[in-house]
């Protein structure tokens, strides 16, 4: 199908966003009225700007309180359309989005509605105009999708159709399926959104909160089998309010938003034919993390932690200032190449795929950009891709009895016999606002990655959004974080699991670990809020150990210090405990933030 | 009545939420539990510090999901109150927040509630700690001031009494009057915060939305008037979840807290005794702006848009860098001094009161701080304070029969005999998102502004939000902008009134002035919305004019390209129209937008 985007999504000026839309690879635009008011731009200067992007101007909109009118405003409501329909005859756009009436709408009748509609098809054929009149979630009298078709249906003329847009359709919890009800030819558009659900009133719901497909609650593929079962062949269009994407770079938005186009056709595709056909090449879930790479100017400070946490020296890489430590299947490769200045950061996590080489395909058509890597003969070729952070993340086929290949580069040193980890339990990602919502579909379209209920907890310096990013089976675990707009950098965190954190905190005490202290307060509320017993207590406290419990089990764990924009966590999951001991995050960031001074 | 805020209103840590309390001149404080849990100072350590700052710990709080549970439960419930009334003894509290069950609730009895508080007061008496139990506005059972009443009445217990938010009351648009049926004695405490009005769910509106009192919509005068008719005598106690003070400068947000409850007694204060006896001297509204100072190491790139503009240059000021440009009552002070590097910005607003020393000492009360200016013998001597984003706002007596006598401080030249200019019809300001709430309460508080409700206006860089302050007869207009979170500096304009826009702009434009472009398809869609005729149309494009109309009249005007951050528009007001264009904003801000380039 052929792919649109309202210009209303993306921020800048009209020829700005046209420009971006054309570059991310968008087939057509909706002109957003208010965009070409404010504009510099002609009607004639955007046709032709359209004509040599090869863009189609799909859909002018849009067109508001038309219906439901008394007489006397019809008339003026008509000289209004006509006055568009000459913008639109310049601008060469055939279908104009009508709005169901929300302000002056006076008689709720489908008849009148309905006969007012044939007027406005008249004046409209005059024009070469198509009429798409699409029932607002908060019309004043036609609010659902299935009285604006009984209107157009009753209306019968052939310059009248309907829209769909999913957003109006869905936050009402109106049910999709009787879009199929709806003739193709007589569906006349079709504009897309995904939302949170939220409880609060639709128009504010709407107008800030809308997101691209797959970053929201809305079941859009069964919506988009839907569409394509009518026999619909217009384009699908994005339509997306949201301050975030208002704000920030135009450029970047448009990729963002044709990936979640992609991502939905893929996902309808396979729907709709019960069968693992899609569009681009399937997802694959990863099975596990192959290593993390911490990259810095000077790497010791993290290597002392490391040698503290009981974590084994593999070695120098052979042909770079990258050295690797281990233990069990926890690798950290530490990476001092072209880090100038750089004070420690996570900079990449690679992951185990079942065929990294089809991986890399479902990367390349979802548009994601390629991480560039020099790698010299006979080293390993790994394929990454950049995630909206910055973080590089590179997918290796899984390696489920012994060591990766690329070990081998490393100069010496065996894996230890006994590890003192086991894995990677959970690698926590920090994000501006404005990259929030483009990293989940960034991991869910990519990675195939699913998003339970976001949290928040308090910090210092106000409330940190959390949102976990795992795949089904809890192979992989990224809690992201969206960080308080202000109170400077927040740093991420990659959290090693154990079997016995309390010998693991012992021995690290011993190889001077400076730990992040817990206060005292702390227990005396574990004591109040779970009455555990003195004992463990006093052992908790010893060893400034955090402790949680769910349904299913419990958690202790301890945090490093802050090196660069980095720390470490242990973890011990007793049971079949699911959490990160959300609960515990405030008195980290609080101990964090006196550590700082 | 004593004065107290939660620590949760304020962000760092809990030493640092007392200090700034403390120093703002709170009496007490609400030990918000998550505030002492995290925090490194001991029980004993914090109640010595509050010794030190002369501050009482008024309330330990939360304590949730108590009552209308099963006996098994409860007993682990009392477990709980037990442990945090000994860390109540250690703090020397004697009061706790128990707020109705949310949870864990399966019994819908005020019996059953009662019995159960009754043991919990039992345990409580104990302690010597007294239970001020709440209902919270999404309370599982218990969700209404008037049924935790019931219980409490049922209860019949010394040690349990009721504790009364304003936001848990007027979110559900409960009666307020029924507090006062409640004996004072009974009223354990009384936490205010005020909110604008939102439709969305309860709890997110309670913790992210909530605001000093003055700053949102509801009648917390009223409701301090119920409280007092108790005979309650215990602290009034502010509350307020709000990401935005979290996230702001602990001392200004405490001072900020302060004066909006000094604002409110006040209030109270003069709407129960019918008279005009408040706690601090009265409110004046400003009759009119008295000037406006532009400040710049150079200012003459302003003095040529006045000029061109038909303001009338009054010279030099006698000690000062400092000119002065006149037309009308419009009078406008260009000050070059101490004004290094500093591109030209709004600096200060004069405005006309009936006493300005009484306008001062309203200020002092409310602990605004005063502006210093020096001056010399044989000058006037103004008033000055700082508005939140620094604008300093200058209160002189009034003057209406010519003109102040500052302007005789300036070596020569005489007002113009026919001024092109009546008065300045506003003065945007522009605030940051962490401003905007304060910045309300200070307009209202100091100058008895009002504030209608907000719109949002559409820039290329996302939506700006418009929050008018005006005085009751429009005198005074200050629409104040929220301006998006990236995309640089916003500028801030000053619109003067004018009887003859056209004439205006005509002389402007043949002395050379560089307006600000109007596209032509702005008057294309003039056209469309209001059926303007053709010759109309003509006169607005050829002077660059923007049109609007609402009920009462109609509206032209025209802007200044930026200098520096600041921006001049002209207005003239046909009829009695009472807006600002504001539907014309995002045609200013996209031609801004493209001016810059």
């Amino acid at each position: 199908m052929r792919h649109s985007i309202a210009t209303v999504c993306l921020s800048g000026s009209l020829e700005e966003k046209m420009d971006a839309a054309a570059a991310a690879g968008f087939d057509g635009i909706e002109v957003f009225e208010p965009d070409l008011v404010v504009g510099a731009l002609s009607p004639e200067e955007i046709r032709a700007r359209a004509d040599r992007l090869g863009l189609t101007l799909d859909l002018y909109q849009p067109f508001r309180d038309f219906e439901g009118v008394t007489e006397e405003l019809l008339a003026d409501n008509l000289r209004r359309a006509e006055e568009r329909f000459r913008v639109m005859n310049r601008l060469g756009i055939d279908t104009v989005l009508v709005c169901s009436n929300v302000a002056t709408a006076t008689v709720d009748s489908d008849e009148v509605s309905a006969a007012q509609l044939r007027r406005l098809g008249d004046l409209a054929a005059a024009y070469g105009v198509r009429v798409a009149f699409e029932a607002l979630a908060w019309g004043r009298y036609v609010d659902d999708y299935r009285r604006a078709w009984r209107i157009v249906e009753l209306c019968d003329h052939p310059a009248v159709g309907t829209c769909l847009d999913s957003f109006h359709i869905l936050s009402r919890g109106h049910d999709p399926s009787a879009i199929e009800a709806i003739p193709g030819e007589k569906v006349f558009f079709v504009q897309l959104a995904d939302a949170p659900r939220l409880s609060m009133d639709v128009l504010s719901w709407s107008r800030h909160h809308r997101l691209f497909p797959g970053e929201g609650d809305f079941d859009l593929a069964a919506f988009v089998g839907h569409v394509v079962a009518t026999g619909y062949d217009g384009p699908l269009s994005l339509e997306v309010f949201n301050d975030i994407f208002r704000q920030t770079d135009t450029a970047r938005t448009a990729r963002h938003a044709r990936r979640s186009l992609t991502w939905l056709e893929d996902q309808a595709a396979r729907r709709s034919a019960g069968t693992d056909l899609g569009t681009i090449p399937r997802v694959q879930s990863p099975s596990g993390v192959d290593y993390v790479e911490v990259k810095a100017e000077d790497t010791s400070a993290v290597e002392t932690m490391l040698s503290q946490l009981g974590l084994t020296f593999r070695g120098q890489h052979r042909t770079k200032p990258v050295r690797l430590w281990s233990s069990g299947s926890v690798r950290v490769v530490l990476n001092e190449q072209h880090a100038r200045d750089r004070e420690p950061t996570l900079a990449g996590v690679g992951l185990q795929v079942e065929d990294a080489v089809a991986s890399a395909a479902r990367a390349d058509a979802l548009g994601v950009s390629a991480v560039p890597r020099r790698t010299q003969a006979g080293e390993q070729r790994l394929t990454g891709f950049a995630a909206p952070s910055g973080l590089e993340v590179f997918v290796n086929d899984s390696h489920p009895d012994g060591e990766p290949r690329w070990t081998d580069e490393f100069e010496h040193g065996r894996p230890d016999e006994r590890a003192t980890y086991s894995h990677v339990d959970h690698v926590n990602l920090v994000h501006t606002w404005a990259e929030h919502d483009e990293a989940v579909l960034f991991w869910t379209s990519l990675l195939g990655l699913q998003a339970p209920p976001s949290t928040e907890v308090a910090s210092p310096q106000g409330l940190v959004r959390s949102q976990v990013m795992r795949s089904a089976d809890g192979a992989i675990r990224f809690p992201m974080n969206v960080a308080p707009a202000v109170g400077g950098t927040y740093p991420e965190h990659v959290a090693l699991a154990c079997d016995d954190i309390v010998a693991v905190a012992q021995a690290a005490r011993e190889a001077g670990m400076d730990f992040l202290h817990v206060p005292a307060n702390y227990y005396d509320d574990l004591r109040a809020r779970f009455g555990l017993p003195e004992d463990e207590l006093a052992l908790l406290r010893e060893h400034d150990l955090l402790h949680d419990r769910d349904r299913h089990g419990s958690f202790r764990h301890f945090y490093t210090p802050v090196v660069g924009r980095l720390f470490l966590e242990v973890v011990q999951r007793i049971g079949e405990y699911d959490g990160y001991g959300a609960d515990n995050a405030p008195v980290r960031l609080a101990a964090q933030s006196r550590h700082r001074r």
